[in-house]
């Protein structure tokens, strides 16, 4: 095995591609979707619940874990798989995004970042030298560039150096990673919503060489319409050979919509962060189950949903267990979202291998558009 | 089957009995530990989890499912065991305890409480009766007579006041209890720390005869002295052949010497309320995993506990979890205590069965005593 990550492709339909990544940790089945587990947890499932959804790989965040539990503690004690006992592939963020969401007093620079921490408030330094440093110590399979999240909306010159930034960011990010087998490196295309800066931010990429290639800067506020254009103005510059990550997407018709024009893998927060407000997804649309019509409906979340939450549990119940914010809710909500989009994931693999994509998406969005079961009585 | 439970003692090591309770919903190994299912759900837990770690039964709090629920929405969804998915027996208590700690501007007269609920402010009434009804609503195995919860401390004048209004509340219970197989109504011994209205209030209990004979009014402050005087001066006043139930305890060390003293049911919030503050209940004494000591401590909480967070993680983790707040820790360490419960629970049915209680609870004080491992380096 040489340094950096096999990609096989499977077999393709349209634009869409079906293939595994091979990684130190195993093997990750595309299109993939990534739970996220911010500080080394997917929040409310233990790791088995994880891998019972169906989920090959996770993500953690490399600005969560510096600040706490900090990364040299974790390379300490083993690595970030043996701390949270997630024996598959892990992909970890390079900070970039949660510096400019959460952390506070941020300062860029050309050298990096810095900024106070959103725990205690003390100044911390973030460049892409040490972010690469950091995902090496967490033993990330998939380590990602340093980059500026560039915001939205903003002006073509604005993304244009927020992009070129970067760009000078993942030349020293490759320099920086320690290249070993099974373990890869992603470069991260910017250029906001602009045709010209997305090609250009790729070639830029393509120039340096990375194991997988990522678009950033999306889902920020853009809308659908806008991500989907996006994509197909820049999925085509990115190497054929490589896989594909559309970064914190996204709702199911997003990552469903992406996958028709080639997108690999997919992260987010949805699943996991609705399972704890009362968001239910299934396969007839999100379903909220705090709605007083499910009080006394003992009928299962979702009859077609393999998971718990559906199987042994009626609405009644997850209703009763979300409106007293108990614990048990939460557990049950997050592994039913994640499921399902475990389960959205491997029928588009399946329907990919078929040469049926374009039949399974007419039924997901006919699915999704019907509306939740009729209430009883 | 006659109405009622069948109780059997199937052995004895001084004033210790083992024993069996058959009810509708399966068998009841004794001494019992029954975890606390507030509001229909083992805080923290699925019913399967709650299962796995030995406990045979579960108790549910009428205050809180009356209010929320509701006890006939329950009753409408085929009762609590159907509701919360889970099979095994039920004990619900009758909600004077939540009504005297949790509600507001109580009113207590002859016919019953009248309060103000903690949820909404609403004013609710509710009787020996109604406590009755409403648990019947629910389908508890085992009911629990309504009683007042007399404060501590309190003059005797007070506490045989309270006993006494407590003792005409429980013929009132017994009256409104409707009696089927496998189905069983429990009194509840009051009066304080004062030996002669301890007595009174067991000879009025059993003047009206129960399936169960519980002792109410203590861990309320007293200290494990006074509990251990009290129930010395009580369980000799209650029936040979049926089971004994001391309310809300309590600490491992108070579980034990209560067993010594012929107890054979108990329940706590400790181990589900302590798995979320991060107290750890192990076979050394207990452990604050939040503690800085444990933050680079691998080893296990407890490397004799066959828990998933025993056997899974590191200290390092459980301490990173708890300090982040994070679900995930919450879930770990109420698996664990309610596991440590449970594990003594069988170890002292176990140590009764082969006679050798006496040599257990001493080997079980000087462990407790010995205090945690050593930290590493």
């Amino acid at each position: 095995m040489t340094a950096g990550l096999d990609y096989t492709v499977i077999a393709r339909d349209g634009a869409a591609r079906l293939g595994r990544i091979e990684t130190a940790h195993g093997t990750i089945r595309t299109p993939a979707f990534m739970p996220v587990g911010t500080a080394a947890t997917v929040k409310a499932m233990t790791p088995e619940a994880v891998r019972t959804t169906g989920a090959d790989i996770i993500l953690g965040n490399t600005y969560h874990l510096m600040l706490r539990p900090g990364a040299e503690r974790v390379a300490r004690l083993g690595g970030l798989h043996k701390f949270m006992n997630w024996p598959g592939p892990i992909l970890t963020d390079s900070g970039g995004y949660q510096v400019m969401s959460l952390a506070k007093l941020r300062r860029i620079e050309e050298s990096g970042v810095t900024f106070q921490s959103h725990l205690d408030g003390s100044s911390i330094a973030l460049t892409p030298e040490r972010s690469i440093e950091i995902q090496h110590l967490l033993d990330a399979d998939i380590t990602m560039t340093f980059d500026e999240c560039t915001p939205f909306p903003a002006t073509a010159e604005v993304a244009a150096q927020s992009m070129r930034l970067s760009m000078r960011w993942a030349r020293r990010s490759r320099e920086a990673f320690v290249a070993r087998p099974g373990y890869g490196l992603f470069g991260i295309v910017q250029g906001g919503i602009y045709s010209d800066l997305r090609t250009e931010s790729a070639a830029a990429l393509r120039d340096i060489g990375f194991d997988g290639y990522a678009v950033g800067g999306l889902a920020v506020g853009e809308g659908q319409t806008l991500m989907f254009q996006t994509l197909d103005v820049t999925v085509p510059h990115l190497p054929a050979d490589r896989p594909r990550y559309l970064m914190g997407v996204g709702k199911p018709a997003d990552i469903v919509g992406a996958v028709q024009r080639g997108i690999d893998m997919f992260d987010c927060v949805l699943p996991t962060r609705s399972g704890r407000t009362g968001q239910a997804f299934t396969r007839r649309g999100t379903v909220n189950i705090r709605n007083a019509r499910h009080a006394e409906d003992g009928r299962p979340l979702d009859p077609d949903c393999r998971c718990p939450a559906c199987t042994r549990y009626g609405r009644a119940y997850l209703h009763h267990l979300s409106k007293a914010d108990e614990i048990l809710g939460h557990m049950l909500l997050t592994q039913h979202n994640v499921t399902y989009f475990q389960d959205l994931m491997a029928a588009l693999r399946q329907a990919i291998e078929a040469g049926e994509l374009a039949a399974f998406v007419d039924a997901f969005a006919r699915a999704q558009t019907a509306g939740d079961i009729p209430p009883i009585d």
